[in-house]
């Protein structure tokens, strides 16, 4: 049970801090810059995640098919307007805020990308736009993150960023990222941007394998409503101003990727718990035979409604975790499966156990619950396991999305 | 739009009530008996379907594999207490339920079926259930379908039961059911329970084939919350006591189906309007080139809490249902689909349209509100079509269901 949260960045117990990572006091890496509506380096090398949607917006598609995927050196976003569902017209703005931003700093159109969240199929007004970027770019500095994080927010409850310094046996490197989001949130991946900057020097191959390597473990498992976006999009710069470069297959790489890794994690569990009008932050793991089945059990519990409101009452209503694992596997019954709130065991074997009711409702109640589920057939030698960290489901999610743009 | 419903018992656009069916006064057809915990005939034909929920209710298991499926003569039922993940012990409780009625009614246990709503995971106490079984038994009268009606209801807000009189070539039948659900709603079926009761002579596989046509067309089409349920069951009983037969391949039979699917789809529609703490119901028709995609956006778009929502708040915001469809068919940007929201065209080949913004914020604040999404690919010639009924999200829902068991 978590009754009250740890303190600084790495605020969960689900998220460890390396060793060899520390806070750093703010600012961007080396050969970084930085302001509201967007970030840039001279020399980058980058990599990028997109949303897998059907629908996706201009600027991801801007952003994944017109520029050059790993020579990214300046990224241009805005909020309020997703910039979606808004056809041939929308690619025409996302290229303008593209070209706009690389006139202001005199670069190619095909090293800027853009990322834009808000509002689905409203057209993004053109009036003042070059201007604005134009005003954004004149404003850049390497203590612009803060600046950049808030005006990407949304519904975002609370700024998402993080400075780390990182301790590689090569020399020692920064690390920052500024991320928003809190609805619209689920798998591969979520209603988010995150921009991500190093002042490392990593081959391309390098940023390309531990970006994807990081968000399968970070974005990839997260859901506050289990709404895939039209607009995700995870950009990771690296300006090699360190002179430290993270050589593949060393222990550079390695230490690298496990402060990457500890920072998107610790901003993908930020996102859920500013899941639009959350209290509490569930983690659901799910051990049993195969990976497909544990990954369904695992998102049909961390999307189900139910489950939700009763995580944002303290109720350990662990039957709905059942009724979700019942439905993610269809024609199974009798299935024997084992449940546990933080490690009490409430049902084994398909069957209620007797279990201490002061001490579950006790564990309910805390900031971050976590429920383990055990399926049939689950084998110790080959386990298949995962895990999704959700937000719960409250009057003020409610509130939030019943009037968004009314 | 529907600002106003229609009266009666048929009070939605969304299902006709055909000529040759009238709504009757009230009360059970010949031959039918029902009180609070119950309902019998001594002569039935019938026919049941269950959820496909891999965690299965013991009252699920003995009356899907412990009865003679299509001589039921009994159902008993009780409300409060799910008996589900109750296993051994819970199938003992449920045969005691089977037994007590078949005792109390001088019947073979074999012909009862046992049904139960309520929490799961809590042993249904079995003090005094043999008593309270034989006290709804002695009760048992032709017009106790109301006091039935009642004593299933869980969270229901309101009574779901209907008497109709059917007018079919061979001589009028009654047609009776009462159902109970609200939360936990979903396809194949949902949590609910519904009970249906005639004194037309069915054979059992006119029975079976009817139950079945008409539960995918009515309770397999609704959603309140995505949530399958443990303990699905609906049960026709057919008592013949009319003297009409209808036979298979009959004008009859056709007539029957064509009451008995109104009757459900009405039942169904009444769920998802009773859907915890509804205050709009929407329905979503999606047309496109293959059923399984097509049903997939469907599920998608009514099981999205973004879409669920925006109903709530009478938020045209189409953005969500273009956003819904996207994450239903991942990776086939740029997707050119079309979407109309009460017949206003908001989007055509995945670009917003202009349209009479006050006529859609009316549509939007109506009763009932039809969406409609169109996929490229769609053949008229062999099209394939589907549509799902689902209800809003509301802070009800999130207070009924945050505090359910606490």
């Amino acid at each position: 049970m978590s009754g009250a949260l740890a303190q600084g960045f790495f605020a969960s117990r689900w998220v460890q801090c390396p060793p060899h990572v520390t806070q750093a006091a703010g600012g961007l890496p080396a050969g970084f810059r930085a302001a509201a509506g967007g970030a840039s380096t001279p020399e980058p090398v980058s990599a990028a995640r997109f949303t897998r949607s059907g629908v996706l917006a201009p600027p991801v598609l801007v952003t994944r098919d017109e520029t050059a995927a790993n020579g990214l050196r300046a990224v241009v976003a805005n909020s309020g307007n997703a910039n979606a569902a808004t056809g041939p017209a929308g690619m025409e703005v996302a290229r303008l805020m593209q070209r706009s931003a690389a006139e202001a700093l005199a670069i190619e159109p095909a090293t800027v990308g853009v990322a834009s969240t808000g509002v689905i199929g409203v057209p993004l007004p053109t009036a003042g736009l070059a201007d604005g970027v134009a005003t954004a770019a004149a404003a850049l500095h390497a203590a612009g993150d803060d600046a950049f994080s808030d005006a990407i927010m949304t519904t975002d409850a609370f700024r998402k960023r993080a400075t780390l310094s990182v301790a590689l046996p090569s020399g020692t490197v920064r690390l920052s990222a500024q991320a928003k989001g809190a609805g619209m949130i689920e798998p591969a991946f979520a209603t988010m941007l995150c921009f991500v900057q190093t002042d490392a020097a990593l081959a391309p191959e390098t940023a390309e394998l531990l970006l994807s390597v990081c968000v399968k473990r970070s974005f990839d498992r997260i859901s506050v409503d289990g709404q895939l976006s039209t607009n995700d999009t995870v950009i990771l710069m690296c300006s090699g101003a360190s002179g430290v470069t993270v050589a593949p297959e060393s222990e550079d790489e390695l230490r690298f990727g496990e402060a990457l890794d500890a920072l998107l994690r610790m901003l993908a569990i930020m996102i859920v718990r500013d899941g639009e009008g959350a209290k509490r932050t569930g983690r659901v793991i799910v051990r049993g035979p195969k990976q497909a089945i544990v990954e369904r059990c695992a998102r049909a519990v961390a999307n189900s409604p139910l489950v939700k409101t009763a995580l944002h009452g303290a109720d350990p209503n662990w039957g709905r975790i059942a009724q979700a694992v019942g439905m993610a596997l269809p024609g199974t019954a009798p299935l024997a499966l084992d449940i546990a709130i933080e490690g009490i065991v409430v049902c084994a074997g398909g069957v209620a156990v007797a279990h201490d009711g002061a001490a579950l409702d006790a564990a309910a109640a805390g900031l971050e619950v976590e429920y383990e589920v055990g399926l049939p057939g689950f084998d110790p030698a080959y386990p298949a396991e995962t895990e999704v960290l959700f937000s719960d489901l409250s009057h003020a999610y409610v509130t939030i999305n019943a009037e968004y743009t009314t």
